[in-house]
């Protein structure tokens, strides 16, 4: 994704479990660039009985235009915080695209090109509550993909996180970012700089 | 709107300004439908020059099938809490669809076919605080149009508010449900049981 700057439309998808806070990412990351930043973005959250049994997700669609159609069509980016999210939406996500998963519940991946971070674990270990774990992982979003500034979204976080929970989500945010530039490191090691292997 | 139950697919906007907790109220309002209730649902925030603008709203389509275009084409409902949001979007909404102001800030209106509550001088006259005049707009919302029963937004309303704000949303919610009641007789003595003048 980072080097796909000239995309036009950019489809995104928060997913995981109810309770995982993915609607609140989902609001986050689209306010972040939708208002603190310049482009046209479309956020939407689907419930019908999938949602009734657990599952949660949150879609963003990035657009320079004018957005149409909000729905995502095929996934640039797949954020997945369960293995069930992964096996579900991993179909979705385009050859090519963007995949990070948290290695704190999905640790069966379908392909080797994939992020893979522990943000629940280390949320708990780091900040002393899971529950910043979407934060975090929108954080290594940011420095993974680029489709959003760090400092867009520190701002949103800042306005939108309930009252006495600003500094942990802010921690939550920077510790996210840094793994991600990690995660980036790690993978181009592997796939990019090392002498391909077919 | 409380007549056509048989609608497949029905088209909700709720505006106003940021900060009026809009995005909020269209999560609460898509969760009471799709996850209590059993409908489909997708709720969907826009964000562009706009939403940098200060406006806001918060979309929400309900059918009973698997819904394939999440965007509103043509409104079934409209919510307006500010005269701009009522100026931008009455043109969207349809002939015969159901038009609820919040009377505090919208005062020039364009039908005498309106719901008319003064949603936030009541917040803040009987619940203490105008910012739970979201909460209480779905009350009416449910009361005029039916889209969602009172319970169902009870638990979502429950389960969603900040912690310490349970008691203010819920007295909101059911003082909303009873103003939108009583603006259905108010609407039906003037356009449905009384002799029609054209």
């Amino acid at each position: 994704m980072s080097e796909s700057k000239d995309t036009k439309r950019i489809e995104i998808r928060l997913s995981g479990s109810g309770g995982q806070g993915l609607i609140f990412a989902g609001i986050l990351l689209a306010e972040a660039i939708g208002i603190y930043g310049d482009k046209n973005v479309a956020q939407t959250q689907s419930y019908g009985p999938e949602a009734r049994g657990g599952a949660s997700r949150s879609d963003v669609v990035i657009s320079e235009d004018i957005i149409f159609y909000p729905k995502t069509t095929e996934l640039d980016i797949l954020l997945a915080l369960t293995q069930e999210a992964c096996d579900s939406y991993y179909p979705a996500l385009k050859g090519g695209g963007t995949l990070i998963v948290d290695s704190t519940y999905v640790s069966q991946v379908p392909t080797d090109k994939v992020y893979s971070i522990p943000f629940t674990r280390i949320a708990r270990e780091k900040i002393g509550t899971p529950v910043v774990a979407n934060v975090m992982s929108l954080g290594a979003l940011a420095a993974i993909t680029k489709v959003v500034k760090l400092d867009e979204l520190e701002q949103v976080v800042l306005s939108r996180a309930p009252r006495g929970t600003e500094d942990k989500n802010k921690a939550a945010l920077n510790e996210g970012f840094e793994l991600g530039e990690k995660a980036v490191k790690d993978y181009r090691a592997k796939f990019i700089d090392a002498p391909r292997r077919q």
